[in-house]
């Protein structure tokens, strides 16, 4: 019993979202990560998805601690909802905790112990030993981890990319990961978001000689939407603002905040007499002016939508130049391309991914892949961080580099993979899944109210209600019909008021009834309804018959 | 007055869809193309999106025809909606207008005059003098237009690309196209769809050599999902299969049309032995099929898509190959993603556009674009066919092959464009637009409803109906209080019954009331309803109150 370690991903497998993985060994558990999902577009009306975590919290005196391997919001976003449930110590870089403590912060959460962690320091959590090893990815303080437990060394890689001439100043460490690789490793647990994609991820200061080009040509203001989490973005901009005579104005909530506490942290260096605040810009020559901004997704709302539709102080136009320091998130590529539309329609030069050089990704691409296979020679490997046929890949991609197909497993969230020194299978699986939070409402909404949204989505809905005597079945006040999402009322009298005469007509033959006869009532009532406004519309809205009886 | 010539696009400018431009000359009007555009995520429910045709509807007796380039929707998908409003005839090549024959079909339209035209044949409609020529497109038939009127002639290039080696064997008639060049063009309409991308679009050919590879290797069945009207592509697919000893099943209720027609007019050569029904396919060797289906775009209940989720008669799984011969059109990313998932998941060999080169587009790059306006060195230039960015980049390709900056027209739909022999201007614009298709209604719905159905999609709604009497403002029965979208009403019974409960009291200060109260009452029901709500839920459902009346 003691010497089985049970690795089980509550998350981040087969989707690209809400990382989570639980390592248990005897009483011990740690955690790795805690992120949420964005809603798909099938989940109308959701705020955000979160694991399940109902294994976790039916285990919580046994967590020993979660470990985060970076800031992104699929890596700790449904930590405030895991910590309102158990608590227990949270591990992670400097930049990583101060986002986790905005993010608890604004969920109202103040009694979390949070620790700070450099990359090479080690840390013990019940019977594991962990080291953080400092990785590169598209926001700063990622790590991978090395969690030596009784029966072996499991590396968990995070999201990461193997960047040489980092913005940072340091690579990924392959010397520690080579240290492991070479006493031995038991499994690796391996981001497979790129896998699909041969040769290597280019360094992000690639793309600096992108904004050098633009920045030198550009005549007016410049404007740089990118994601507010990639700190190594923002600064190559800042850089080569400064350099050409720019201050620098950031928009956009998120921006502000992250590179508020990137500043604060050291992570962002930027003289504090660079930065702008937008009421001055109207006061400042363009050539002078730097604005980086959020939007980059074309996220209705943001700085770059609302830049881009005049209903900001800082109104995009002619003369201007924006790049969009981006590639659209799969999902996203209508509204990313309805903004580039609105700024070239508003005179402005705009720079985005199908033009120039904008925007590197933040993972490894199957030669890095191979690369941190070869460096930690694992024996059991679990690709994690992708959708079903990234895993796949990733798995034919280790299969390729040497791991025992046997040994490779391909686990759905909620798998256990039961790792000895010398066996491993999937033994069972614990309760998992996906809870969606709508408003307050955590894991209430289920396949029920989502059809109706659906349903009402299309055609709407339409309202009959009957008023009866509850003794006679006489109808005690004209039908009334109410539409919403099905046709322009005010336009359709003749429609509606057919209906109510359909009904008037419906109601005559009630008479006396029982109580219980009066769901098959509304049956019909619901059936001739649907009937007749679709013989007339070809719609099919929700129909809501409701009988009110008086006694 | 008879000597301008008006060109105005009505659909197909700052979008890529619903293409229509018309053309206009003294009392003679021709109309180039009636397409659709299918809605984007805002529009709720709609089916689909056509023109608005008003400015036709009006200068009926003046059309001399609608000229069609190519089959595809969003050429010839508004054409049921114009012939039901007026008649006018309708010229196309033989796959055109089969597939424009079977459309009206399903529209019940039976008294329209279409006509056949062949590739190099010219028409006369009023004082225009029509030739259509050959270019190449995804689609077999398409035809690029010259139309010499009586101040010139006006080159609409149609939806195109430069393919020297396609599967027909005829290449764009750079001949025609050069003849009009070295007389002397006024204007040129070109396709701008892919002005983004550098270099040549490559040859439909190239990806023959795809399928060469994977069909040669495959062990088992071989399914490939496409474009139904691709009939270059299904060329391509059944060639090689029969080479590899494969007979051919189409599968997809709008592939096997259009196989039916292309095979019947020629442009398919299929022979008839080749040809095998689904029901034959339990009885046969794995390694003599090949299924031909449709679902490329993820299309939920399309052939591949039921096929990947086992409600399909052909169920895919261990041991077949997938070739899914299409790149996601932008907005279906995610189904793809989603049919590409369940494919591997259920054992599948899966190919696609990131593994291999399964699809060429059909539209012309930078380098072909310059071609087309080197062979026809026009005065006047519209880039149409585009976002407002491909416009824009259009018209700067434009200028830098020489065409005067003032002569370049990045017009707007309803934009009049008036040409004289020797001046061109923006003059005017006439009623333009979208019309919302949705069930039988054309139009009918505006952004009151779609407002609604967005609303409704988000929260779901609450209807609170309370039957009072009269005369004295009375509570007549006990306040009904319905959800739908809302929460899951079961497991929401307390608060449910609170709401009601609070209804009761603001009902017992009712009293005696003048009917022109009720609105009053109603919004101050509304908003304490969406009080409660919100702070009980975070959620802010539509709330419909109805108060009945009763003498």
């Amino acid at each position: 019993m003691a010497s089985k370690l049970k690795i089980i991903p509550l998350g981040g497998v087969s989707e690209i979202g809400k990382n989570i993985t639980v390592l248990e060994y005897g009483k011990d558990i740690v955690v790795i990560d805690c992120g949420l999902i964005f809603p798909d577009e099938e989940m109308l009306g959701i705020d955000l998805v979160i694991p399940d975590m109902s294994y976790l919290e039916s285990n919580a005196e046994r967590i020993r601690g979660i470990l985060i391997t970076h800031g992104h919001e699929d890596h700790i976003g449904a930590l405030p909802f895991a910590l309102a449930r158990f608590k227990v110590p949270v591990y992670g870089t400097r930049l990583t905790i101060a986002l986790i403590e905005h993010k608890l912060e604004e969920h109202k959460i103040s009694d979390a112990t949070l620790t700070c962690v450099d990359p090479g320091e080690k840390i013990r959590l019940g019977c594991f030993n962990i080291e953080f090893i400092k990785t590169c990815h598209s926001i700063a303080g990622a790590v991978a981890l090395a969690i030596t437990t009784p029966i072996g060394t499991v590396i968990h890689t995070g999201d990461f990319k193997v960047d040489y001439t980092p913005i940072d100043g340091a690579p990924m460490d392959v010397i520690r990961l080579a240290h492991y690789g070479a006493k031995g490793v038991l499994a690796l647990l391996s981001d497979s978001t790129n896998v699909e994609r041969p040769g290597y991820t280019q360094s992000e200061r690639e793309i600096g000689k992108t904004f050098e080009h633009y920045f030198k040509n550009a005549q007016g203001r410049v404007i740089v939407a990118s994601f507010a989490s990639n700190i190594y973005r923002i600064q190559q901009v800042a850089d080569v603002a400064i350099a050409h005579g720019r201050d620098i104005c950031f928009q956009g909530r998120s921006l502000v905040n992250t590179a508020k506490t990137a500043i604060s942290l050291g992570y962002l260096n930027i003289p504090e007499e660079k930065l702008v605040d937008i009421e001055k810009l109207s006061r400042m020559n363009a050539e002078k002016i730097c604005v980086i901004t959020t939007g980059s997704q074309g996220e209705p709302m943001s700085g770059l939508f609302r830049m881009a539709n005049s209903s900001h102080k800082l109104n995009i136009g002619a003369g201007d130049t924006v790049i969009i320091s981006a590639s659209a998130i799969p999902g996203n590529e209508r509204g990313v391309s309805r903004v580039i539309n609105q700024l070239f329609q508003k005179g402005a030069m705009v720079v985005y991914d199908q033009m120039a050089d904008v925007h590197v990704s933040g993972h490894a691409c199957r030669e890095e892949l191979r690369l941190m296979l070869n460096l930690t020679k694992p024996r059991y490997f679990i690709p994690v961080h992708g959708e079903y046929r990234h895993l796949y890949m990733h798995a034919q991609l280790a299969e390729e580099m040497g791991v025992e197909q046997a040994n490779i497993f391909v686990a759905d969230i909620g798998d256990v993979v039961e790792l000895t020194t010398n066996s491993g299978r999937i033994s069972g699986s614990v309760p998992a899944g996906s809870v969606m939070v709508d408003g307050s409402g955590i894991g209430d909404i289920g396949n029920v109210v989502l059809k109706d949204r659906r349903l009402l989505s299309q055609d709407g809905l339409v309202t009959a209600i009957i008023v009866v005597n509850k003794q006679t079945g006489k109808l005690m006040a004209e039908p009334e019909i109410i539409s919403r999402g099905f046709v322009y009322m005010k336009e359709s009298e003749v429609l509606i008021q057919e209906a109510r005469d359909m009904l008037k007509e419906q109601a005559a033959a009630f008479g006396e009834r029982h109580q219980s006869e009066w769901a098959c009532i509304k049956n019909n009532i619901r059936n001739s309804l649907r009937e007749y406004f679709y013989n007339k519309t070809k719609r099919t809205p929700m129909i809501l018959p409701i009988v009110v009886e008086i006694s």
